[in-house]
């Protein structure tokens, strides 16, 4: 990958925060410019537009969410898999709460420019989740159905760990992958 | 609840239809107008101005979605009420996909004049759902680790049913409760 130049950092850092605070299309390049601390003419010599900034930010995020989903994935087989990738997203949504609001505005949009390349990356998430379930789903469970339940799981650690971050953040983060996980026992059902 | 005039009811769809495709941001009271078929002085004389508009479509959404959830948590016992609920939300999503999407995207919104009204009436839907855990979670489960269950159902039903309906709108309701509620039962984690 790479390397990120400070100012590119600076740049991406400050679009995040307004972008989570007010919204993308309540944020303004001259604004991103200011709460970065470098010429506009910066910010368009590093990102084209305002478009081409935000899809890098939001690609970037969700693909760092897929690195981390596949990550837990590998580090534990059958539902301890699951377990770690609830745990995993949950100590990147703390890590960047900026980020995980964001994407939470943004992954059922449908009239943003960059949107195809966000969903591919949103589906690779989900498929991370949705391979971790292959073994664990009875036999002839189409992948329909698994992603479907991998997008229940997904939904319900990005909804838990921002109604965490928001209105709990208190509560200690294994307190609030307990209780997500909690839900998948089946003690709920028995 | 007072009659809504068809005038309001026309402004009301059209602000969500836009909404829904564009962002609030990217909505103004001018296109509402066009959109709904109605003078712009009758929008405003209507709504006071655009925040109020959709504070309005927001808590009548949001209020629905609990009244929704109470109907079905008081249709059923044990986790009968919680499957209840999830099938009833997926209806209304289903239902009101524009609505559902303009949802995901403001309910985690911090920056919005309307955001306590908002938060007051998502507390109460979850708190719905937290209600019907309240005999089926062990002795001793605190209300928060109970809500932190609740807003993990919540989102899993919500997520799962936008995914379903921008990404595979043919997949039958019924599989789709099935899938989500599968992730309920205990199976995966056994």
């Amino acid at each position: 990958m790479p390397r990120i130049s400070p100012t590119k950092q600076a740049i991406l850092a400050a679009a995040l925060e307004l972008g989570a605070q007010h919204g993308i299309s309540g944020t303004t390049m001259d604004e991103v410019a200011e709460w970065a601390g470098v010429a506009k003419g910066s910010v368009y010599y590093n990102f084209s537009s305002k478009d081409k900034l935000f899809e890098e930010l939001l690609t970037a995020g969700v693909g760092q969410l897929s690195d981390t989903l596949r990550a837990a994935r590998e580090s534990a087989a059958g539902f301890g898999a699951v377990e770690a990738m609830v745990r995993g997203m949950l100590a990147l949504i703390a890590e960047n709460q900026a980020l995980a609001k964001l994407m939470a505005a943004e992954i059922f949009r449908t009239d943003r420019v960059w949107q195809n390349a966000v969903q591919v990356l949103r589906r690779e998430a989900v498929g991370e989740i949705a391979g971790a379930l292959e073994p664990l789903v009875p036999a002839g469970t189409g992948e329909g159905a698994r992603l479907l339940m991998a997008g229940g799981i997904f939904g319900a650690t990005l909804v838990g760990g921002l109604e965490w971050l928001l209105f709990t953040p208190d509560t200690p983060a294994g307190d609030v992958a307990a209780a997500i996980l909690f839900t998948f026992s089946g003690a709920l059902a028995s």
